[in-house]
């Protein structure tokens, strides 16, 4: 406890959770359940795709040597002598003046070296008549063209969405090995909270960061559990804690602050919890403690309690080291520069996360408060589609100045046109 | 049948689509579940957020009348009288010269005016000395700042992310209509497929179509069916169908088109199918074919085979018509202008979606082919981060043009940095 440090910049605190943080081991999962995981393992093929030279196109298998000089008004006769469907053998071979039916991707009848396409035929009974001179090897798709056995098609690290899915199944694998889903713990802590269907008299509050803090962890691909609220007592602190030390994470939101009271360092220190770093130089989001039990268990975060501090410091903190263990390598939100369409003041000394509205008008992103900056105020979180970053040095951002901003509502990035 | 278009647009095949789609009904789901989907019903707060005038940090609730003038030179000193928690209610009231001890979200006690933050103050036994004069009000969060009973939090139509999940949360709802999520019946056809798990000798290949199109439909929000193969005839084309009739789109890769066997049309109609279009000026995805059963019956969408084509005509019409369906106003993926790296070529006549690597370097966006642009190569629609758009009309793009392209990787977009 006594190598905790005090009042990091943002920077700083970003770089100290992340040295903490390494990609989870792998386990074994059906490609269909794979989409926004991380390949654990290089994939080889073992088989060659496609497995022999094959059609690309509807229509006849022949030698192009039969063609030369071939034209709508000079058409080539050839006799059909099979027909070959995709997944079928060619019953016999192609000889000079003769041609097989056959269809895209099925596989070429030895002898036969160029492919028709049945829009430049006649069929006339056994005989198709064929209107073009065509080189050799045209419409042929080669054997392993695509892909051949041995061939390295994916790399370890290459997230998985839906291309590397079909890949996989094309290659016969129904499983692969991608790097674990974090598992994070959460809970609250306060007797002044209750569960969403509790009873809000006397002024309590329904524990609403629970639900913002899991949804938080769903959307960067993390498996929320959630604990509940622990009541202010040390025996309850500990029990509830102790429930979440097999996570991969364990994140509160206010109650487990240092500060808040004298029991929970003490019970923190009893479970084998070091505090790394407590208080950041930003706002929203200062109060928040930053630990870790023993050498291998989970990391922890004290969030504050303010319902927009707790998401803020979630999207700064939290969502980058469970990005990092998913074993992703770009772990932060898409920023853009937007222009200030009014300007913003505070005072030196800490860097602001400004929740702004986004808005795109004639090719310039335009930026604008949402209005109270008030960490209470949920509402000004939903409203907004970015957090505009307020250097901490500096005091004022005039209209018209562009600045840095991170997109949260990736909705936002959206468009209502498809480009064409 | 007879009304069936041929050779549309682009432009024109997803204006077809989109004339067919409709946001689907409502259902009421857990708010926990509730991300990623749009509200069905407009949100009024039954609550007053924060229900009474609270304090917004810890310290202690006096009056601002007592504390005029004071400084760290001239203190003043108050009768602490008692404590007041959050979540508990004061245990009585503050005359003048008097204060009490509070903490962050506890009702201010009646009398009290102002709260003084801890670092202002010393306690000394049952008295507290002040070193700041402060104006009425200051750190008192009011009743109904956040939201006053009544008030509209939430409007039908907007997205539901962990903000809003927050807000609903703080609100005692536990429930939220949402518009349903599209059902999408996959099948593929063609005797030459075999499953997963299935043998691939003799040249048969994989239906990897189906894992890469139900990725997709998952990516996009959607449900996957996924049905199976249909053998190449009428009754299993027909039992297959059947089987997809409830759902809300049914979409086939190879097979189903009209084109590959005579019987496709019959069955269609036998089942109350309307073909609104086959062939699309494009590039891959041509044959992509377009109907829905009866007024109220699923949307049929027949893709090409190929697995690149196959995800290409998706991307392009069938997830707008997904995100249309689940509620969604902003139906495409996220465009960019990139500059080319290398000039690229076609004929006149189709448009073409090229599969392009992007890459950012000093503040420009670049554009290269993946190489390979054959439809039966998955591999390249791995390696790519975007669509690039090469218009119908033109036949050439030079090295350093601008092109718009859709960017279908959206890790893409994620940063490298947070931005500050």
């Amino acid at each position: 406890m006594s190598s905790m440090r005090r009042g990091l910049t943002a920077s700083e605190a970003l770089r100290a959770v992340l040295e903490e943080a390494t990609a989870l081991p792998f386990e074994r999962v059906p490609i269909a359940v794979a989409a926004g995981r991380v390949l654990g393992e290089s994939i080889l093929s073992a088989r060659t795709l496609p497995p022999a030279d094959c059609s690309a196109m509807d229509g006849y298998a022949a030698r192009a040597a039969d063609l030369e000089g071939a034209s709508a008004g000079s058409p080539r006769a050839l006799d059909v002598l099979f027909e070959v469907a995709a997944g079928a053998s060619a019953a016999g071979s192609i000889g000079s003046g003769q041609a097989a039916r056959i269809f895209t991707g099925a596989p070429m009848p030895p002898g036969a070296d160029v492919i028709v396409r049945q829009e430049e035929t006649t069929r006339e009974g056994a005989r198709v008549l064929v209107r073009v001179a065509l080189p050799a090897g045209q419409d042929v798709r080669r054997a392993g063209e695509d892909i051949r056995a041995g061939d390295q098609i994916l790399a370890a690290g290459s997230p998985i969405s839906a291309a590397e899915i079909g890949l996989l199944a094309s290659l016969g694998r129904s499983q692969v090995a991608v790097h674990q889903r974090p598992r994070v713990a959460i809970l609250s802590g306060g007797d002044e909270l209750v569960e969403i269907d509790g009873d809000p008299a006397g002024g309590r509050i329904v524990s609403s960061n629970s639900y913002s803090l899991a949804a938080q962890c769903r959307e960067a691909g993390a498996e929320p559990i959630y604990l509940g609220i622990a009541r202010d007592t040390p025996a309850e602190l500990e029990a509830v804690l102790r429930r979440g030390l097999h996570c991969d994470v364990i994140m509160s939101s206010a109650g487990v602050s240092v500060g808040d009271h004298d029991y929970v360092r003490p019970v923190l220190e009893k479970l084998g919890c070091t505090l790394l770093f407590w208080g950041v130089d930003m706002r929203p989001g200062h109060p928040l403690v930053f630990g870790r039990f023993g050498e291998t268990g989970p990391l922890v975060f004290g969030l504050p309690g303010n319902p927009v501090s707790a998401m803020v410091t979630f999207e700064q903190f939290v969502r980058p080291v469970l990005r990092r263990q998913l074993g992703f390598t770009r772990l932060f939100r898409p920023t853009l520069q937007a222009t200030l369409v009014e300007p913003l003041r505070k005072s030196g000394g800490r860097l602001h996360f400004v929740r702004v509205r986004l808005e795109r008008r004639g090719g310039e992103l335009l930026a604008s408060s949402t209005g109270t900056q008030s960490s209470g105020v949920l509402r000004s979180m939903s409203l907004a589609q970015g957090l505009l970053i307020f250097p901490a040095e500096a005091t004022e951002l005039r209209a018209g100045e562009k600045a840095t901003v991170q997109v949260l509502d990736e909705s936002f990035l959206a468009a209502d046109e498809p480009g064409y």
